[in-house]
């Protein structure tokens, strides 16, 4: 069951010949196959079924997804207003798909904001579909630039030999390519310090061992899988020097938003002195949530608990609640890394001012 | 994938036509059948792979294997003496199935010890059997009614109407046949209260999701299946009125051995000042064991976490760390309720007297 091996900072999200083609995570780590989208609602729904997932991978694939409804009108002859019309139409349909990643948001906002600017200055339907692709593989581009500059930042916070321990994925795969929380290992590995990771498999969709495990063992770094219930004895064992995670969506006073199972964690390493960073792109951040209150939290199909591919492990009419994600609060986060740096608490001071870029401020 | 509804309290272990029967929890929730283990290797095979588990139905599966040692030994027409010594190799392959629910060390004690009294005083090897098959019997009804005590000390903690989270299965399927932390659920439900329960599936085996939720909808109890990473947020939530947990090992001090997974539940209802209660037979303590560090935490094949039936879920030659247990300290423990009601810290004092009754106080 090994997979082949990929380039590295891994191809998550890419335009390939008029369409969006990314790796199928959720054939991980079996298969490394590439899905096609050719055009946004099959996009959509490979957001929604996880085939691509992680907050930056998703505005990085929003950010596609326009370029693709763009391009589509483009090739049948629209003029701009109605591409700008099925502009919207499509980024509806991309909004609807997951509602805690702001990433996805931004994203669309930037892209639909680049749009419209560039049509009311009279900018042709050619030219403003060039110019919504090269702002997605810019964002990608970025994307990787940010994860080896938080990388580099959150790499000096580490002890060298290090033993991290972090759950769900938050490396390459979630992201354009180099990851945060992992981000940060592959920093740390390159800037020659010996890391080992502890995963958490991360019920119940198993991202931790099906994603984190893969990509660490391609990248060469040393992993060892858990389950999420024994991240306690490790920690109280004194084996881990930090915890370090990703974000889906951080609010201004820093409490975080994060894959189920992230706050117990930042719990248990407060309970044992242990660090607990948050590894994100300054796109995760929203401005607009004061706290965690505001975050949405998606719930998720109960089936994913109560079957494992299609096969029921529960009985027959047990019901199951499946949160998506939770909200750690800001004063169980030792740092957040970020592009800018790190970060501490009190977070709304060292957080003032940080935030995505707005969309109209950009090209 | 519906099973059928047994007997309650269930008939976990029983005795059948010359052989040791049980329900194959392997199998469950999807099929409700019997596994014969017509000897001892047999059976010791049935508790090494965890078709019977739970610290007290190991220690009446325990208590009928030298039963049944015995019985194939009048069978094959042994003297008292021959049939002493395939007891003693029998103890010691029972013995070395699973290294921490101390229920089975006390339950083989037990047995050995009233075979050699019985030898020693001259009895016959019919009457040894007898005496061998009454005693598991007895431990087994015993165990029932240690269920039921338990519970009804348990279920006046509960409020009305109340929500219970728990870990595992300690219920019915763990037991005798009634319960131990499931116990209290019966046992309140019985006395009228209205009791929901959430269920942490359990990884690897999915205890929760298997055992305890076939359990309870069997008896017609309401539950909610929740993966461990969200216990956190469903304790934050202020949804849960207790916490309740089995014990495969409490030390003197009331440290807890219990399985993986239940520390981070106790530090989680610390935070949130939620109840923990541990429930207990007497046969779980341990007097050998002045605190948890006394206890022997079993290790697990790798593949459990590595694999799903069979099938690989993570990267081929990716190790995993796989404790069955953990040991929560006592001083989160809130009480642990046993047969003889509820005890609260300082459990040196409280639990002082208390233990399982020697093996030679008995009949």
């Amino acid at each position: 069951m090994n997979a082949a091996r990929p380039d590295f900072p891994f191809p998550v999200v890419v335009w390939r010949d008029g369409a969006v083609a990314l790796i199928d995570q959720r054939r991980l780590p079996g298969e490394l196959v590439t899905l096609v989208c050719p055009d946004v609602p099959a996009l959509a729904e490979a957001i929604r079924t996880l085939a691509v997932r992680g907050a930056p991978a998703i505005g990085v694939a929003a950010a596609w997804g326009l370029a693709l409804s763009w391009d589509l009108s483009r090739r049948a002859g629209r003029d701009a207003a109605a591409a700008l019309a099925a502009l919207e139409r499509d980024r509806a349909l991309l909004a609807a798909t997951r509602p805690t990643a702001v990433n996805l948001f931004w994203a669309l906002d930037r892209q639909a904001a680049l749009a419209g600017r560039l049509v009311a200055a009279g900018a042709g339907v050619p030219e403003v579909g060039a110019a919504l692709a090269a702002a997605a593989a810019d964002l990608r581009e970025r994307d990787v630039a940010t994860g080896r500059a938080l990388g580099a930042a959150g790499a000096a916070l580490l002890p060298d030999p290090a033993t991290v321990l972090t759950h769900c994925n938050a490396g390459g795969l979630a992201t354009g390519g180099y990851g945060t929380a992992l981000g940060i290992v592959y920093a740390a590995v390159d800037a020659g310090k010996r890391v080992r990771v502890y995963a958490d498999e991360t019920r119940p969709l198993l991202q931790g061992a099906r994603l984190t495990a893969w990509e660490l063992q391609a990248r060469g770094v040393p992993v060892t899988l858990i389950c999420e219930g024994a991240a306690g004895s490790l920690l109280r064992r004194g084996e881990v020097d930090a915890v370090i995670t990703g974000a889906d969506r951080i609010a201004r006073n820093g409490d975080v938003a994060n894959k189920i199972g992230t706050y117990p964690l930042a719990v248990l390493a407060r309970t044992h002195g242990v660090p607990f960073y948050v590894a994100a792109p300054l796109s995760t951040f929203d401005p607009g949530a004061a706290d965690g209150g505001a975050i949405v939290v998606e719930e998720r199909d109960p089936r994913e608990i109560t079957e494992y591919q299609g096969v029921a492990v529960a009985p027959a009419g047990v019901g199951a609640w499946n949160p998506a994600f939770d909200v750690t609060p800001g004063d169980l986060v030792t740092a957040i890394v970020t592009e800018r740096g790190v970060h501490r608490p009190p977070y709304g001071a060292s957080l003032a001012g940080i935030g995505p870029e707005a969309p109209d401020s950009l090209p």
